[in-house]
């Protein structure tokens, strides 16, 4: 095998498709004599890539009318602390604890009001989604992370919260599955996974709660004023910005979200099935939580995956190593993994489990 | 002319040499098979990106060892809050409001703590550098903008503030002259001009400035945990970092910082020379406090400006329209405008001289 796969848990790799456009526009946008990182974010042409980039992703989520689409910077830790500076406003929140990511934004909401925790899986390392929520009828709004990359945990099914707005870091799962955008208040999404490269934030928010949002913020860190100014308030990440769209045609040729989510069902069938099949590999998520996105599985012990990862890395199967607190592999297999990457990394696994068994 | 200019204010054009390099690497970093926003920001290869970018940034501004540079998100804007957050915590600041730029970072300054205007040349529509400043001994720091993109004007030489921190907006002329940082507590900039993409914020900053900022900010705003942190509490803009690192490479291999300013005072001279010896045109500026990187200048009539801008582009010298709010034109001409495209500029603007004076 000659080519090589990334299951890094990001910066993910990007479609092929994507990066060879990106390469073959790089010094020529459109035979403007420019490459598109060197023109105005006011030009007519970048003005074009931003509209389209955001009709794209309202046509493939099925984004309702009544919610703004926001392109911002500094990733889901941002948002992070824009979320309670924006809504939270000295109330109370409800936060559900799923793992390292869900604990960041926990710690950032804190600054700003109180903190309910309606669920917590750190008794068992991470490794479940909990179930039985204790919600709270007051609640500015419930806070979950979609997708955990370090414990290779996945909401299947995202809670009922009446009329408390639904809150979801999407970082690590957007657009890897049909969602029904109106059962959030908001979500939100570094890129570096699924959607372009690390840099550009997507940010999905129901427009009531921009216009109850917290006034006397600094501009950039204001919902109201980032939906104000189209998310031209300074020079947004035109670069990042041009990938997206591009990734959101690729999406839409490959034949949009259902298509991806099957292919990602796929994938991640292969996967499970390997580690439940050999006895060498034991997945460390609840099975019916299981991620689709970032596979955890240890061996019959850390010197062995030690090994596993050392002989992946050299035959071209990059990025397995558990993340230290999980310990083991993952296998990050986001959208633009293709099915022979995960092919690949079965038919290592078979291999070294038939070596070392 | 087949080539185009650009004299947009920003994004800026970027060196050709840098472009074709990334380019050239854009599907295979390094032989890795593998983009360099295909992987992780904690692996080897970006890890050194970001090394050698800072280490190129120390080496060419000549940064003392008692400052950290760090690689943020959100652009000068985003700096605009997060300094007052950071360093004013409800104290005084002055602040010099020479324009656009300085009246943004005044409003935000505004929620955190008290503002000092210690000068202002609102007065005659910012076409100068105020002289006489009201400083105040006890201010938390000065903040100035070091150059406006739209009035065109220039700090030549910078306020001496003596103990007070003196705080610096950089973002137009960062890497166009030489400076000595020591004057400076805190400088910072954003990339789009003379340091690569958007999406990438250059911020220099004095350790004992660090180590005195407020406590209980989130954390992606709190110069403190940035700098503990080095730059990655989260996932970074790694591509506009590599593109950073290779503009710096661009300057290293061009004589450096002393060497582009002889040339962007080279460019200077030619353009106001133009303006000054043909009569149809005149500089909007305080002539000693012209910028060196945004050339303001009015025609005898803003219906010849039109006719001069709509000229100039069909020629392929492309984004000379001035600011609504000072109208006529604006030639910007970053670190990356060779020589060639002000000398072409300057041959149109003799030619429409004698075709229209």
């Amino acid at each position: 095998m000659s080519k090589k796969y990334n299951f890094y848990a990001g910066p993910a790799i990007l479609p092929h498709e994507v990066m060879k456009k990106a390469q073959d526009e790089l010094l020529d946008y459109k035979g403007i004599g420019l490459s598109i990182m060197e023109i105005s974010h006011r030009s007519k042409d970048f003005d074009e890539v931003m509209v389209a980039a955001e009709t794209k992703i309202r046509a493939l989520l099925g984004v309702p009318e009544n919610y703004s689409v926001l392109f911002l910077q500094g990733g889901a830790t941002t948002q992070f602390g824009m979320i309670p500076m924006n809504l939270l406003k000295d109330g109370k929140a409800d936060y559900v604890n799923t793992g390292a990511w869900a604990k960041k934004a926990i710690k950032e909401a804190k600054l700003f009001g109180t903190v309910n925790i309606a669920g917590s899986s750190e008794d068992s390392n991470f490794s479940y989604i909990p179930k039985n929520l204790n919600l709270s009828s007051d609640a500015a709004y419930l806070h979950v992370i979609s997708n955990e990359t370090i414990g290779g945990i996945q909401w299947q099914n995202f809670p009922d919260t009446g009329s408390v707005p639904l809150i979801a870091d999407m970082s690590s799962d957007i657009f890897s599955r049909e969602l029904d955008i109106s059962k959030f208040g908001l979500i939100y999404a570094g890129a570096q996974k699924n959607m372009g490269p690390a840099g550009v934030t997507l940010v999905i928010i129901r427009n009531d709660l921009v216009e109850n949002s917290a006034d006397n913020l600094t501009s950039m860190l204001s919902y109201k004023v980032q939906v104000e100014k189209k998310s031209v308030l300074n020079t947004p990440p035109c670069f990042a910005i041009y990938i997206v769209k591009l990734v959101m045609e690729w999406l839409e040729q490959n034949g949009g979200i259902s298509a991806i989510e099957a292919t990602n069902k796929e994938k991640a069938k292969l996967l499970y099935e390997a580690i439940d099949n050999y006895p060498m590999y034991k997945g460390t998520a609840n099975v019916e939580d299981r991620s689709k996105m970032n596979v955890t599985f240890r061996l019959t012990s850390e010197e062995l995956a030690s090994k596993f990862i050392k002989e992946a890395t050299a035959t071209g199967l990059i990025g397995l190593k558990g993340h230290r607190s999980v310990g083991g592999c993952r296998a990050s297999i986001y959208n633009a993994m293709p099915v022979t990457g995960v092919k690949e990394l079965v038919k290592f696994m078979e291999k070294f489990e038939q070596e070392n068994g």
